[in-house]
């Protein structure tokens, strides 16, 4: 698998799922490209498609999109609960396998002009990618939404648009494409449902508040029906070559045991990259001059 | 990877670099078959080459290898402490992913009638691929090795091949063609220099003394030159669904602390199903709900 990318655009539509199948249907009738997964959230009025491949079939594919989005997608008459700037809000590109970050960067500045001239759609660069310093943070790209956007865009300097025309798509808004590395969503749930011991040990582990680099952690209770609620501290490790799961692990049962309770088992949402997966088993074992080429799909995948 | 096979061929040849150069080059030329590793012995005079693909290529290459090794390795000249039958000793054929052991059964069964033919070359069927329960051990089939097939194969019916003559190829010998689960070799090292704990460990583990399914093991006591000695116990797995690696490192370090001792780290030699490691990885953590599906690159190579 050279030179593998991982593409995972959220659009603003998330209660009609005829729409979002249209979408995912547009993506993977590309040659060369996978649908690894997609979802739809009412509350927020979005979705998001996971798809794969390498450069050229990705690159088609989130066109092939973009296309679709601003033909079914009216910014206009969008409303739902999470930040959004447009019809197709944000498409970053993601490293797999060996591929490096700065193929995505190049990758997404690409892109980024391509989808701008074909679409006359303003494109702000975001993440790795991004052009400018107080573009990295998707939240500051993202400030005040479709609705700032619309009415900035052409007036205030900071808010031109890295591509494309300086007013919103008249259906599909802006657009915001960037690089980054894969996320890992893994939560560990404590034998306790006392919340205030979850934020404690969210609060001393992640990076916003000292704790380990590349991690982001909240406290949260899980009260599901029929069962006791329960305690959980969720993450997001944005890159675990620099903080793996075995290390948050190690230190989230460390504190909880500190605060008299340990932790009870573990979810991984989503997919995860294998290598942070094996990394827990070579740590766990102490395994000896370890590579993950000694996993042999994974190593077949590599060479094929 | 849809119907991915692997297939170990052991070639009574580790003492000429040369001709295993030759042999490897004829597999790797067969489109659609990765080779994965070669190794030689020069002790045993033996070497064994690992390739994986869908089953025609690997019928291909495994034909092609025969062929070649017919050509360059001659029995009658052959020795080695290792017991062999043939110029090609024995080849498996190896589910991956999400192959069925019964499709390498009815290859090994179509390769063996195949080969037979083609080279004129009696074939025995082992493994789970034997027509004859008492061909099932493969220790059985080489029972006094070359010389005593080659003297009995026409003599004794219980010594005629399941296909091809019964009289030996006259440089190759004869053949064992089987199939049969992956094999992880997988070693615990321990924190003492006291083989006899190795020993007793290896004893209550393994399944011929009444230990755990599918699991071999011995203990060895490790004499690098500049290191402490270290007793080990060295285990090959041969169905990690039935025994993985989690449970014997459970099970071993239990064994180890009951004797006052402990496992310092662990060993994984040449190559594991990618499954066998994250099996480890959700058991450490206590994964609620995982699939190995959830690892992207093996997610996608399964779907490619």
């Amino acid at each position: 698998m050279p030179g593998l990318i991982e593409c995972v655009p959220n659009f603003s539509e998330g209660r009609r799922p005829e729409v979002v199948e249209e979408i995912v249907h547009a993506i993977g009738q590309i040659d060369g490209v996978t649908v690894l997964d997609h979802s739809l959230d009412p509350t927020h009025n979005r979705s998001v498609v996971t798809f794969a491949g390498s450069a050229e079939p990705v690159v088609r594919a989130a066109t092939a999109a973009v296309g679709r989005a601003l033909e079914l997608i009216d910014m206009e008459q969008h409303t739902g609960a999470h930040p959004r700037i447009g019809a197709v809000d944000v498409i970053p590109f993601v490293p797999l396998g060996s591929t490096r970050l700065e193929e995505c960067v190049d990758l997404a500045r690409r892109f980024g002009e391509q989808v701008a001239t074909r679409f006359d759609l303003p494109v702000y660069l975001y993440g790795a990618a991004a052009l400018r310093p107080e573009r990295r943070r998707l939240a500051d790209v993202r400030r005040g939404q479709y609705e700032a956007i619309r009415d900035e865009i052409g007036a205030v300097p900071e808010r031109a648009p890295d591509f494309g025309p300086a007013r919103v798509h008249p259906r599909g808004g802006a657009i915001a494409v960037g690089a980054r590395k894969p996320l890992i969503a893994f939560n560990m749930n404590l034998r306790t449902d006392d919340l205030a011991v979850a934020i404690k040990i969210a609060t001393a582990i992640r990076e916003s508040s000292g704790g380990m680099p590349a991690v982001q952690a909240m406290g949260v209770l899980l009260e599901n029906p029929g069962m006791p609620p329960m305690a959980q501290v969720s993450t997001n490790l944005v890159d675990w070559e620099r903080t793996g799961i075995a290390t948050v692990v190690r230190e989230v049962r460390r504190l909880a045991r500190d605060a008299g309770t340990d932790i009870d088992h573990c979810e991984l949402i989503g997919l995860a990259p294998t290598g942070a997966l094996l990394e827990v088993a070579a740590d766990t074992l102490g395994l000896m001059d370890f590579t993950p080429d000694q996993a042999l799909e994974l190593r077949l995948a590599r060479d094929r």
